[in-house]
């Protein structure tokens, strides 16, 4: 099996979760020239925006790179062929079949991630063809899946189940949980919270601040039963929690929603109305830094974690 | 600070959750014989079914064992009157305030450590004196927290704000899961679910026969805004289930749950109408094991993929 490190051509196996609103060309490069897999999210971009970006990408590193697409989205083909274009060689997809691109892509000579939340979707990513697969547990921030397994749980009995290496996702944030995530099988992690909270991300600067305050349970998985989303807890929040206890239809909970919430959030900065997509692990993050020093502090923190675990001696 | 091997004066640092219908004298006194700490649980008992117990276990083994007590239960000074007659040295408090009885305990020379689901309750406890906290995750089987924070976010967020050892729980079944929950920093682990499916478990045969067939989405979080609660996706767990997206109010949700429960479930072995609470980390359990072998495996893999860790070299 190659590791996470000769899939990509990378120096670390930490990926930066490609994120609506937060992961443009300036968060990606800088990912990548620090020695991890950058991620443009493609989720929240126009085709022609998402050409731009990945331009701007190439011009900024001359590491590799990748875009994470959600199939769901519209314009799924277009945004592709983009990434063809422009000579891209790693996708991560997501919410959706990967049947239906991955040998396409492969054709292409593009390495195909695909990211899932449970064992049954594992296995259908592996069949489909994928070189790795993404497990993200419940604790991730954003869109999640419906069966609600955590991190400590869906690693090992995906791994168990799955012969291509496993990127785990959710509730990882620091050297220790890399450390943790290794412990449990993983090959390599995904990593998304702590680079939203960094000098590059696309974020607007409220809700960046606002990431510094939260704690253990500043957050929720809502929208349980229509689109599974993990948001802090605020008005626009309570008020969807609201609903849904006082028994509000799907057709109900849509129109509460609208649209643009997500963006109106974290790339305006509406720091009550709009959707602001973070995970758990928000509560150790307590500075907006740099790329280059969240992975120098990553790489560090697991270096000595690792040496400590080696010196722990009970038996 | 004390190591949990000092503090509770065993070789491993294994503790066995304390759980209602499963844990009785025979589970507590192998536990503690193989090296961890055995836990009677009290929930499920009677003063003077708890007291036979005590003493079966005192007869069964002379390592140190320990009962768990959820405050919240009516007869709570009756129950802890008789541990302190009994000679029980340690104390495992949950589902309640723990100002209430700690220092009480503490007078009786007594072992105090209380269970707790997010960072604010760590506090309480440590503030009211308990000797260590088990802070348990969202995938942990049984009652829960209502705050849904999985361990691999709670234990790093819990072990940064108290200084009394952290216990996790939630998840763990394996060498893996220990040695993970070590790299998050915590001092010991407390494991349920894999001791469900022992030999020595008080839990109905049809049960832990059950437990062996599970995957990764077969429980679920139930009942969030009553009494939350993990469990096996039976027909009487979808029936509250379908009630709670229908609206059901809490007296009807009261009603539907009844008396007696638990036990029909994880005692008298009726997987369909019982409740049968067992953690997400049910799926990588596929064999009834004795107690000994339990333990024996997984302190084994521990030090296995500890070394493979110490070796593993990406940078």
């Amino acid at each position: 099996m190659k590791t996470i490190n000769e899939l990509f051509g990378i120096r670390y196996p930490i990926v930066q979760g490609g994120m609506v609103w937060c992961s443009g060309w300036r968060l990606a490069s800088a990912v990548s020239n620090a020695g991890g897999l950058g991620l443009i999210g493609a989720g929240s971009m126009k085709p022609d925006v998402l050409r731009m970006h990945i331009q701007k990408c190439k011009a900024a590193t001359d590491k590799p790179f990748g875009v994470n697409v959600p199939l769901l989205y519209s314009q799924t083909d277009q945004v592709l062929q983009i990434i063809v274009e422009e000579g891209v060689k790693i996708v991560f997809t997501s919410a959706g079949n990967p049947k239906t691109w991955t040998d396409w892509l492969k054709e292409r000579g593009i390495t195909v991630v695909h990211v899932v939340a449970s064992v049954k979707f594992a296995q259908k990513a592996e069949a489909s063809g994928v070189h790795a697969i993404v497990a993200e547990g419940f604790e991730a921030g954003g869109h999640n899946g419906f069966d609600e397994t955590t991190t400590f749980t869906l690693i090992p009995q995906v791994v168990q189940k799955v012969s291509i290496p496993v990127i785990a996702a959710g509730g990882i944030a620091t050297g220790s949980g890399m450390l943790a995530a290794f412990a449990l099988g993983a090959k390599g992690v995904q990593i998304g919270s702590r680079f939203v909270a960094s000098t590059e991300a696309s974020a607007h600067e409220n809700f960046k601040q606002k990431i510094l305050e939260l704690d253990d349970t500043s957050t929720k998985l809502t929208l349980k039963n229509l689109v599974p989303v993990r948001l802090i807890k605020n008005t626009f929040a309570q008020r969807v929690e609201t609903a849904i206890n006082n028994g509000a239809s799907k057709e109900e909970l849509n129109q509460m929603l609208g649209k643009g919430r997500a963006k109106l959030g974290m790339f305006d900065g509406d720091l009550e109305e709009g959707e602001l997509e973070i995970g758990q692990i928000a509560g150790l993050i307590d500075k907006i830094l740099p790329v280059q020093t969240i992975i120098d502090q990553i790489i560090t923190e697991f270096k000595a974690k690792k040496q400590k675990l080696v010196n722990l001696d009970f038996y």
